[in-house]
């Protein structure tokens, strides 16, 4: 059955940039596991660190749960590789790690971060791991045996935050009007960055109506992609 | 009804470029219709210039015949609009003429020239009057009536001859073994130009290797294309 | 005293897209001036069109009065070339009113479309006439004499629709704030378009959102533009 | 016998940007001969029109006079379209006047302005004409007879004004170190323009050791020249 | 006496990509040295994993001879690094290896990969190493002494698989019509990859064809090929 | 107060291609720290290598000694990594020492390396320590406490030697005249590279004279900087 396996930096990426997809995909009754490869502890919990007694393991399990919770309403699995934030760093072992989770789950669809993103060094850092490990799994001797065979699926990068400075150049529009209300809800299990609610609202509102006005049909709720590699097609349109 | 609205610069071009997905998508009985600009009687003939006694006249009349002949084999009607090649030039006529098919034929794929050829200034020129018309047929001011509504659909890039030079990155692979058969005779059709069956051929070949690996699905044959706007989807993959 | 000599395509886009530049010069005493190439009577009138006994002249003068009255709001004045759109078609006479409008206002800003759009090749159009008159009105030899002495100023681009298909990045973000409630209420005068009234909301509070976060610095409202020229400065920062 | 073809919107930029390359070439016998669109009366010619009692003609006289001697120099012959500059206006008559200057001297070098330039619409202007004269020079139904047989020959587009402005990127640098003596003689047929002697001096100087840098060998001075098309080699170095 | 260093991630690479030039520099004599810096034991040898009892020592060996047969036909020797593939990783002691190996070969022609490859992360982690080689072995304090003087030379990237999506652009096409029969012989030491063979022979053949259109000389087969810095020439053509 | 931050590869580029800013900067009274990652003992400092008994620790200290007189002469205050070059290779300790200085200092304005340079691959891996440090220092969670809170600022980067291949497009040319005596004086105590003197002050006429054509203002000496992220500005202009 096919699968949506997501890669991010941080716990809050998954939400806004790409809740929308993994709400629709989840209540499709497809499989959708996120790999989140830090807490985001250092870099993106100004309010935990703002509350008194602050600590860094204290900051890491509040945005765990955040992130667990966040999942969960999206209708997704989620697991953490704790390899810090700011920087992000990758190691072998979590290049084998997420070849091992691309075997396991042979996910058919991989959602990660755009190239490039001088606003945060850890968002290219993980699209790096995420393409990597595609690759990998892909390799026929790399713990060879008949139940590996796999072949890598398309990789759709998701919007940063800030799409002209990052190279991001969408090429399709993905309707999410069905999963709004769930990825909606989802911003409320992360209380650390509420200065982001609205402003992704507004960017699901605006990717609507673009994707409305590319398409012809109704979308009022949008989330933009752009795919890594070409597509192979029965037919045009 | 659906339908394919072919605009190119030469006849040659909605062969070697196009002929899979024209073919194909005739063969699924879609009405595909192609605006020829030019016979490419000056720059694209050299076979017919070479016949002693050769005139502007026999040359444009024999590569007449022979475009719609190829076109016949193809499945689609065609209409020439005589404007010249080498350079071809287009005028406020053309863009009315070109306007009006869309109007009349409403097609939903639109397959037309990449945006830059150094090798040849005529496919750019086409690629802008395709361009116009698909914009000014949207608009409601234009010959404004009920029957005129009609919303710009996609427009796709066909493959030009040395796509490194003409900024050309295809985002889609489409696979015409259905209709491999059917392009290849509608080679024999343009025999001013018998150096160049052989390299479609390859290059069909090579795209249909590149489209079967890049999606692990069975592709002997393809045709590269790249789209100009985003697609509007309902689900990833 | 220096002035904003602004040049656009359709009458939306001066308030779209400059509407918060142009009322907080305007509010600074400076002059503002709008070239406003063509009514947007055909491609951007669709609300017009729909209203019973719609000619064109009926869709222009509504237009016209629309236009004016945007301008009034925001501080600016208004002129029209009528030179058609869908498509906008340019002339050596347009390139010459636009080249004595700059000598004769002598503006040290200038404001026009990027220099790319697929979803509206009127813009492009618009900027080449801009970036032709601004360049024209510096030569010594049109129209020689004294008081014609002119230096070309700096070009702003501002925001097209769908940044990331125009090749539009932003290198600077204005702060609107106090602007906005101008700006906003010139929506108000284009009824036409009411659909692109959220979303330009939208665009000015996600802009206010970056530009506060990529400056530390209070700011609600924004919008983006790209300068055509590198700046010469006397210090950084 | 091989040839040079220089295409040029104004008589400076031959001087400025070739000039090395017309003198080496003509030093070594060949014939290189230059058209230049206009006379660059409008928008390069700030001295002349300081001066009193400055007219059109006149104007036109004296930069013309400049071209011819500072042409001689270079060994090089020039004609004049007399086309206008700022703007430089191509026709279909200048066009085909251009094609039939390729087919009488069959040159095998051609050079010309960079495909960009914000600063100067004239050179990219320029630069299309002669693309579009190269490609119909070489089609077999431009005044067809076995007399008018050529083949479209490398384009090299040499430097702008302010190179990273105009997407320039050179991929060769020419040794111009034999030719030095005459280029800079020629600066001084051009006395509208004294303030750019030194500044072309320093970027031949700049480019010069910038080719010995990529090459280990010896070069005082340089000239950058970006080419069209990929070259065909028998070996590499 | 001069020489070409070509350095490959796989052994594969060095065959398709560049096999003509290999044969035809080594044909004239000049010694030609190949650093692969795996055996593609992991990534790119499904055929050997396909055979009962497949291990990695075993299908190491098996790409080990093969390679080593193709350099020889070719007429090239041929060193391993034995890095591991999918990925490769390099390090220091690698990068002081490979520029040993500049420093005693001293080549004046390095081939390489391109920068980018969406497909296989491993071909630009070689085209990092090689561009670092380069410039270390260049560099007056490493390893100080007057035998070890050496400049850098050009860098040519070879063709990537898809070219497209890696952003390549050649700009020479070098003719290998002499060294044909032998770089297609050596695809006969590659029974891992059969599927790429006619691949490849028709990459050879269009590109030829491309060459002789370029160049307007005979071309039958050709290799593409990017610089990655400006030549410094005493002439143009 | 607001200051200055440099972070360079080695000596020489801090005074080649910021050193007017610096200067400049430092009159105005602003407090500017040099961190320079190298002595550029290995691949920049031919002409200590020359020297009869030079050994690694010899021209290193000869390298320390001409920076810190350069950073005196340009009212700087310089620190040294000692991380070596050719290839400068960073570290986390490394990350962690430059991301301290940033808190400490809390500089306003950050000046570096571009992105990308193909001839020193150390500047680019400057550059990445550098955005990684400016990121960093910003985290709430990196060594949190009420002291340490900072925003990152604007980051300049300076141009590289050969800008056309480094992707470098300028959007602001600095006015240097009033620091430029001051800066030629730092040239003298590089007299490593005395190549580069005449080179450097061609480079700052250059850019002066462009900045005066950009702008209409006076400059005869100038640099050129490219911005990493957009502005955030109260007015255009």
């Amino acid at each position: 059955m096919p699968g949506v396996l997501v890669v991010t930096a941080h716990p809050g990426d998954f939400v806004w940039r790409a809740g929308g997809a993994i709400a629709l995909h989840a209540a499709r009754g497809e499989s959708v596991h996120i790999v989140c490869l830090s807490f985001g502890e250092r870099g993106e919990s100004q309010g935990e660190w703002a509350k008194p007694g602050a600590t860094l393991e204290k900051v890491k399990a509040a945005r765990k749960t955040e992130a667990e919770q966040a999942a969960g309403i999206l209708g997704a699995t989620v697991e953490f590789h704790d390899a810090g934030d700011y920087p992000l760093v990758t190691t072998p072992e979590m290049l084998e790690r997420v070849t091992d989770t691309f075997r396991a789950m042979k996910p058919d669809v991989v959602l990660t971060h755009a190239d490039e993103d001088p606003y945060n060094l850890d968002h290219p850092t993980a699209n790096r791991l995420a393409r990597a490990a595609r690759i990998v799994a892909q390799a026929a001797g790399h713990k060879p045996g008949p139940e590996t065979a796999y072949r890598a699926p398309q990789l759709y990068m998701f919007e940063p935050h800030q799409t002209e400075m990052c190279g991001f150049r969408p090429d399709l529009i993905l309707n999410i009007d069905s999963a709004w209300e769930t990825k909606r809800r989802a911003f409320e299990f992360l209380p650390t960055q509420t200065h982001l609610w609205a402003y992704y609202e507004r960017v699901a509102l605006n990717r609507g109506q673009q994707g409305a006005r590319n398409s012809g049909r109704k979308m009022t709720y949008g989330e933009a992609y752009q795919r890594a590699f070409p597509e192979a097609l029965d037919a045009l349109r």
